[in-house]
C-alpha cells in the first residue's frame, strides 16, 4: 500500500488557496462590499500629546451622505484593555491625545470621499502638552505623565529570579555587559487593518475581522461594546500578513460603533499612513545585560534589564517586556538568572507584538554579547554556543520540559552548511568591500500558556460528505502563512484521504472550534494536534463504515490516500468516498462527523515557573555580510538557516516561512526604524521613507531542516513563525563585527552608523579607552 | 419552572434573520460582488423552433472587456438531465432550439453592458421549423417533433390503477365527469435566478445558488460539466423566494462554463424578462375526470386523464404527471382508481415544479367537479367532503399510513368560522355583485420518498460555543419563508437553549448536512427532526458539564430557556453558558458539538404503492367571492382556511405561508396565465401583462390550526407550504358558481370568461343542451 512512511505530511503539495490568491479573487475584508454598505473614516490626533478641550461635529453631519459622526460621548465610555493589566483603552479619545494618530472622531458616509470631507469638517480645539517620546526620557522624574493614573509612567514592571546571581556573578572567570538596543520596527504587512461590522435584529454583531486571535477580539471587543460575548461573531477572512500586528484594535470597535450608529454594514480601512502612525509597532527596547562565565566558556550567570516603550496606551507590551526577562533561558543553561524590565508609556504609536514577541529583542542582544565574550575567550563562537546549548530531555531553570532540542545539531549543519571554518574570523576582502560571518542561534516556544491563561489547546471538526470529500473545521489562523494547508496535510495524514479532497472552512466563531489564536508559533503544533484528533474520530467511522459494507470488522481496515485496504494484506477494497456515501445515506444525510481535541501538557506558570509549552522549536542562523567601507552599506550575500521544526509538514511552506523571517530580520537588521521628530510626527510613514528589502537586498539563501520528532507535535511537528526571525539581526550585526572589527550596539545598523563606527575605530585605533561608551567588559580572575 | 408545555415552539418569535432582509443588507446572490469577478450574459433563442446552421462569435470576441464567448462547442457536450428520465439538457443549445429563450451562446465581460453590446455581435443563421405550442396539439400525429428521439412527443407516459374501477363505475349511482384546464404560472419570486461560479486551483467549483435543492445541484451539475460531485461546492446564500422554480437551471451551468474559460468568478443574473421566457413555469395541464359515487355521496371509483405539456426540454414534468395520479388518493378514500398520464414536448418554457407540484391541478380538478356531484346528490359541499374524508390511522390505497388526519376538524372549523351555513346556496346580491361561498378540501406529502430516491431523511449538527451561543448546521434550504427560523425553534426547544442564542448556518454543501432539499413540503418535518435529533445529543453533552461542575449525576438535571435546573424541584443551578464554557475550556476549545439525523419510516414505492411521506397535512378553504356581472370582475371578500399542521411552530410564519399561498392561488384562479402567440413567443413576459394579485386583491384571510400531533412530526409538526395554495383555485370557482350559477372549466377565470359564462347561461336557460361543451354529467340509477 504505503511506500514512503507519510502520503502527504513532508510533500510539497499546493496550498490549499493559491488559485484564489494568485488570480486574485480571493475576498479579503478590504475587498468586501456588502448591501447598503457605509465606508468609515476616522479623524486622529495631529499632536503627540494634548488635552481635547471640544469637539463640535456639527457641520460635518450636515454634508448629504454623511450618516454617522461619532466622539467619545457617542460610545459606551467603557474603559478596557487587551486583558494585560492596563484597561487604559476607550473607544475614541476621552479627554486627551496620547500619539499623533490617536482616534478622536469618526464618520460613517455612503463612500470614502464623502467621510474623507466630514472629517475635515469635524472642528477639535486642542491643548498642546509636552512630549515624551523614548522610555529612557519617559522613565525620568519630572518627565510629561501621559495617564494620569500612571504618574511614573511606568505601565508595567516585572522581575524574575532563578539560583543565586550574586554568588554566580563572583564566581565567575569572565562577566561581559553590554547596553543593547532594539528598534521599533512597523510589520510591514500587506494588507492594511481592516474591519466590517453589521448588527442584526437581536443586537448580534457581526465583525469580519483579518486579526490573528478571533476568539480573543470576541472577549475584548464585547466588553468594550457593553455586549455579552456570545452576541458577537467574529469571521476571520482571507488574511493578508499579520507577523503580530493583527491583535486587539481601535479601529475595530469604531467600525462597530458606527455600524451601531447607522445600524448599516460598514467598512473601516486603514490608509498606509494610518497604519504606520496608528498601528502598533513592535516594541522598542535598550537591553542592559551582564554575562558570567567560567574560562571554558561555561555560562553561570545572567542579569537583564530591559526598558521598553510602551507608546501611547498598552496592547501587549507586559508580556512582551516580560518576554525577555526569561525565554532565552530555554535556549541555553544560564544557571542563575536574574531580569526585571520596565514598560514605558511614550507618546508614540501603540506598541504591540511583531514575530519573536520580545523574545527577538532578547536574541539580538545576546547573540550580539555572546560573540564578545566567544572572542574574550578564545572560543570559536560555535562552539561556545554548543557548549551552552540545551540537549533532549532537559528541563530548565523555569521548569520548561525540553523534551527535543535539537540546537546542537542545527549549529553543527550550520557550520558544514556555511564553510564556517574556512570563513570565521578570516580577513577576506577585496578593496573597500569587507567580507564577515556571524552566527546566532534561535528558540521560541510553540504555544503559551504564559501568556494566553484561560485555557490551552485545540480542536477540530472533520466533516465527510457523501462523495468522500473532507472539511476541516478549525478555530487557528491562517494570516497567509499556509496555517490552513499544513492542518490539511495533517488531518489528511491522519484520516487516510486524499489531498484533493480536502477543503478548510473560513474561521468563525459561529461555528469554528474555540481557536487561542496565531500566535507564539502554536498553530502548526497545538492546531495540528486538535486536527489529527478530529481525525482520528472520523476515521473510525469511515473504516465502521466500511466494515459495514464488507461485512466484516473495522479493526481489520485501515486507510491511506482515498483507499481503505485490508491491514493484513494491504489489499485494497474500498474507496473512503464509498464508505462515506454508505454512511451519509444510512445516517439521513449525516455527514461522516469527527470532533477531537488536544490539551498540551502545560500549565500556567506560577511566578514564571511552569512548562508553558508543549515543544521548543530551535534553530541557528549563519550570516555572510559584504561591508562596503565607502558607503556604509551592507549587503547580506549568503545565508544559511538550519531549524529544529521537529518534521516538516510542508517543505515549501517552511521554506517560505524561514525565508520570510530572514529578509523580515534583515530589515530590522539594518534599515528598519520608525523616526520621530521632537514633536512625536513619525517621519518616515510610508513605504519609500521606511525601508523594508526589497528583492535586491535578498541574500541567497540555504535552508536545511532538523527533524527530531517531538513526542508533543502533530507527527512530531513544532513551529517555525517566530524562531525563524529571532536570531536574525545578532547574525547579521555578528558578520559585520568579523567584516570590519567594528561591534554596533543599536539596530538597524545603517550606512550612517557604519561609517561612524569606522570613523571611531580608526580614531581609537592606538588609544587604550573604550570603543564605544554604552559597552565594556571586564576579566576577573582570567 | 416552566409555565406552559413549551417554550420556544408556538410562539411568534422574530425571524433570525429579519434585521438584514429589512434593512436590506443580507447579500443576495444578485448583490455579490467577488474579486475579479466578472458578468455572464446569455444569448437566447428568438424562435421557438429553428435549427441552427451557424453561430458566428468572432465579432464578440474583438470586444474589449470581453473575457470569453462561449458555444456549444465549448461545452463539455454531455447530455443531461434532472434525473426525471429525459436526458434532454446540454449546456448551451446543440443544433437546434426548441422554445423562445433558449440557450445558443454566453459571453462573460467586465460589466454587464459589454457583454450585453458583445450579445449583439454573435451572429447565429437559424433555419425556422414548426411550432407546436400545445400538449394538445403536439399530441397530435404528424405534429412538429421537437425532439428527433422523441418522435410521438410525448416526454413521458403513466398509469397507476387500484381496485375494481370498472366494477366500481358499473354499480356507481352517480358518475360525474368533466375535463378541466390549468394554466402555465409563473412563479413570480422576488429574487430572478441568479448564479455565482468560481473555480479553484484543484479544478474544485464553488457556486452560489438560490436553489432549493443544494445537493441534487451538485449531482446534476457535476454529471453536466465532467466532474466529480465532490469538486463541486455549492453555497446557497439568502434566497428570494423559490415557490418551486428553483431547482436546476441552464443558466447555472452556463455561469459555471464562463468561469471556466475564464478562470474568474462569474455572474449570471436572469433578467426579469428572460425569468418570464425561460424559467421553469408550472406545467400546464389539461384533466380529464370521472367520479363514480353512491348516492348517499360516498365515492366509489374514480378515473383520471392528465394531459401535461412539459415545453421544450424536461425539467420535472413526469414527476408533477404522475402526481396528479395518486396524490389526492391521500385525501379522500376513492376506493377504486384508475389514471394515466402524457407529459407531451412542447416549443414552450420548459415546465417544472410549482408548488403542489401536480397536486395543485389535481385538487383544482377534483374538488371543483366533487361540488357538482354535491349538486347533484343535493348534498351540502362540506358534508359530501365529510363523508369521504381519511381520518387518523387509515392506510390508503397506496399503502400511505396516515397516523394522523385533521381533515374532518378542518372541514368543520372552517365551516363555523365563515358562517358557512348562513351563507352557502343563498342567493346574496346588490345590484350587479353577486356574492357566494365555496369550499375546497387540500391534502399533501411532507417529504417524497417517491420524488428523490436515493435516501431520505435529515441531520444537523450543533455547536454550542463557550458564551452558549448555539449554531445549527443543517441541510435545507429556507427559501424566504423562515424555515431556518422554524428550525431554530425546534431545535431550541429540544435543546432547552435560549432562542436569542441561536443562529443557523448558511447552507454550503462544504459543511452542512446532505439536506435532500426544499420540495414537497418536507422542511418542518423532515429537517425539524433532524434538528431535534442533534439538539438531543447536544444536551447530553451541556448536562454531562453541568453535572461535572455541580459533582452530581446529568441525569437529575434538565434544561429548559438557557437555564440548566434540577428535575425534581425545578430549581434553577447553573445557566446553559456556565456548563458550555466548563465544557469548551476543558475540551481544548472544542464546542459542545451533537450531531443526530432522522430517517422517515416511509419506502421507496413500487408500482406507486408504499407509504412515501412520513405525514401528511390537511387543511380546508372557504371563498366567499364577489362577482360584477358587468365587467366580469371577481373580487374575493373574505376567505377562511384552516390547516392541520400537527403543531404550530410559529404562528407568525405559518400564518404568512398559508396567506402567501392563498394569494398566490388567488392570482392562478383569476389573472395568472402565460400567453403565447403562434409563432412561441411570450405575450406577458412582465409584471404589467402578466397580473399577480396586488395588494388590492387580497381578500380579508382568516386562519386557524388543528393539532393533530402527528408521532413522526417534529413536536408533531406537519408541512404547510403547499397544501396552502392547492386548494385556492377550486374554492374561488366554488364559489363563483354559488355566486352567479356558471361553472367554469378552466382557470384562470378572467373577467372575459366571466362574461362569457354568463352569456352563455343566459342563452341555454331555456335549453337542454349543455352549458359547457368540455363537461357533462350524467346519471345512471339515480
Amino acid at each position: 500500500m504505503k511506500n514512503n512512511k507519510f502520503d502527504v505530511v513532508g510533500k510539497r503539495v499546493v496550498p490549499i488557496d493559491v488559485k484564489e490568491k494568485a488570480m486574485g479573487t480571493a475576498e479579503y475584508v478590504t475587498d468586501m462590499k456588502l448591501p447598503g454598505m457605509l465606508y468609515g473614516k476616522i479623524l486622529r490626533s495631529p499632536y503627540a500629546h494634548a488635552n481635547i478641550l471640544s469637539i463640535d461635529t456639527s457641520e460635518a453631519k450636515k454634508i448629504p451622505g454623511v450618516k454617522a459622526v461619532i466622539t467619545f460621548e457617542d460610545t459606551p465610555k467603557i474603559p478596557f484593555g487587551t486583558g494585560c493589566g492596563r484597561n487604559d483603552w476607550y473607544i475614541l479619545a476621552k479627554d486627551k491625545v496620547r500619539f499623533v494618530g490617536d482616534e478622536v472622531a469618526a464618520v460613517a458616509a455612503i463612500d470614502e470621499e464623502t467621510a474623507e470631507k466630514a472629517l475635515e469638517l469635524i472642528h477639535v480645539e486642542y491643548e498642546e502638552l509636552p512630549v515624551v517620546l523614548t522610555p529612557k526620557d519617559a522613565i525620568k522624574k519630572g518627565a510629561p505623565i501621559i495617564h494620569e493614573d500612571c504618574p511614573d509612567n511606568i505601565a508595567y514592571h516585572t522581575e524574575v529570579e532563578r539560583g543565586d546571581v550574586d554568588k554566580a556573578f563572583k564566581d565567575a572567570d569572565l562577566v561581559v555587559k553590554g547596553t543593547y538596543s532594539t528598534s521599533q520596527a512597523y510589520q510591514a504587512y500587506l494588507e492594511p487593518k481592516a474591519a466590517v461590522a453589521q448588527w442584526d435584529a437581536y443586537g448580534k454583531l457581526t465583525m469580519w475581522l483579518p486579526v490573528q486571535v478571533p476568539m480573543k477580539c470576541r472577549i475584548v471587543y464585547a466588553k468594550a461594546l457593553g455586549l455579552d460575548p456570545g452576541r458577537l461573531r467574529v469571521i476571520k477572512p482571507y488574511m493578508g500578513g499579520g507577523f503580530g500586528a493583527k491583535f486587539e484594535y481601535m479601529a475595530h470597535l469604531i467600525c462597530a460603533e458606527l455600524a451601531r450608529h447607522t445600524g448599516k454594514p460598514v467598512k473601516v480601512v486603514n490608509t498606509r499612513r494610518e497604519d504606520f502612525i496608528a498601528g502598533n509597532p513592535r516594541v522598542p527596547m535598550e537591553i542592559s545585560i551582564e554575562l558570567a562565565l567560567k574560562k571554558d566558556g561555561r555560562f553561570i550567570g545572567k542579569k537583564v534589564y530591559t526598558l521598553a516603550g510602551n507608546g501611547g496606551r498598552t496592547v501587549y507590551g507586559p508580556p512582551i517586556a516580560s518576554t525577555t526577562c526569561y525565554r532565552i533561558d530555554a535556549l541555553y543553561d544560564f544557571q542563575n538568572v536574574r531580569s526585571k524590565a520596565d514598560l514605558l508609556y511614550t507618546n508614540t504609536a501603540p506598541t504591540g507584538c511583531m514575530r519573536g514577541f520580545g523574545n527577538s529583542q532578547m536574541i539580538t542582544t545576546f547573540e550580539q554579547l555572546l560573540d564578545r565574550a566567544a572572542e574574550k575567550l578564545d572560543i570559536d563562537p560555535i562552539e561556545i554556543r554548543l557548549k551552552n546549548a540545551y540537549k533532549d530531555g532537559d528541563v530548565n531553570l523555569h521548569g520548561w520540559e525540553l523534551n527535543t532540542c535539537g540546537l546542537a545539531e542545527c549549529l553543527e549543519k550550520a557550520r558544514n552548511m556555511s564553510d564556517w571554518e574556512k570563513k570565521y574570523g578570516k580577513k577576506r576582502q577585496k578593496g573597500r568591500l569587507k567580507k564577515g560571518i556571524g552566527i546566532a542561534s534561535t528558540m521560541h516556544v510553540s504555544g503559551n500558556r504564559a501568556f494566553f491563561k484561560p485555557f490551552d489547546g485545540a480542536s477540530s471538526l472533520i466533516r465527510i460528505g457523501e462523495e468522500g470529500q473532507v472539511t476541516l473545521v478549525h478555530g487557528e489562523c491562517d494570516m497567509g502563512q499556509g496555517q490552513d494547508t499544513a492542518f490539511a496535510q495533517i488531518a489528511c495524514e491522519a484520516l487516510g484521504a486524499r489531498y484533493e479532497d480536502f477543503s478548510v472552512a473560513t474561521v468563525d466563531t459561529q461555528i469554528s472550534s474555540l481557536g487561542c489564536g496565531s500566535f507564539s508559533t502554536r498553530g502548526t503544533t497545538l492546531g495540528g494536534q486538535g486536527a489529527i484528533a478530529a481525525a482520528k474520530d472520523a476515521k473510525g467511522k469511515i473504516l465502521e463504515a466500511a466494515g459495514e459494507i464488507l461485512e466484516r470488522p473495522a479493526k481489520e481496515l485501515d486507510a491511506s490516500n482515498g483507499i481503505i485496504f485490508e491491514k493484513e494484506t494491504g489489499k485494497e477494497v474500498l474507496t473512503f468516498a464509498e464508505a462515506a456515501k454508505h454512511y451519509v445515506f444510512e445516517h439521513g444525510g449525516m455527514p461522516v462527523t469527527g470532533v477531537g481535541y488536544w490539551k498540551p501538557p502545560t500549565v500556567v506558570p506560577k511566578n514564571y515557573y511552569g512548562n508553558c509549552s508543549p515543544v521548543y522549536p530551535y534553530g541557528a542562523h549563519i550570516a555572510e555580510v559584504e561591508v562596503d567601507e565607502e558607503t556604509g552599506r551592507v549587503d547580506v550575500v549568503n545565508y544559511w538557516a538550519v531549524h529544529d521544526v521537529g518534521r516538516v509538514i510542508n517543505p515549501t511552506l517552511l521554506e517560505g516561512q524561514l525565508e520570510g523571517g530572514i529578509v523580515q530580520g534583515i530589515g530590522w537588521a539594518l534599515t528598519e526604524d520608525m523616526i520621530y521628530d521632537e514633536k512625536g510626527v513619525l517621519q518616515n510613514d510610508n513605504f519609500l521613507d521606511y525601508r523594508i528589502p526589497g528583492s535586491n537586498d535578498v541574500p541567497r539563501i540555504y535552508t536545511d531542516f532538523v527533524e527530531s520528532n517531538d513526542p508533543n507535535g502533530p507527527f512530531g511537528a513544532k513551529g517555525i513563525g517566530e524562531p525563524a526571525l529571532n536570531p536574525v539581526a545578532a547574525a547579521v550585526s555578528n558578520a559585520i563585527y568579523d567584516a570590519i572589527g567594528v561591534r554596533f550596539y543599536e539596530i538597524p545598523i545603517t550606512p550612517e552608523k557604519i561609517l561612524k563606527g569606522l570613523a571611531e575605530k580608526e580614531k581609537n585605533k592606538n588609544s587604550n579607552t573604550a570603543a564605544n561608551k554604552n559597552s565594556y567588559l571586564y576579566q576577573r580572575r582570567l
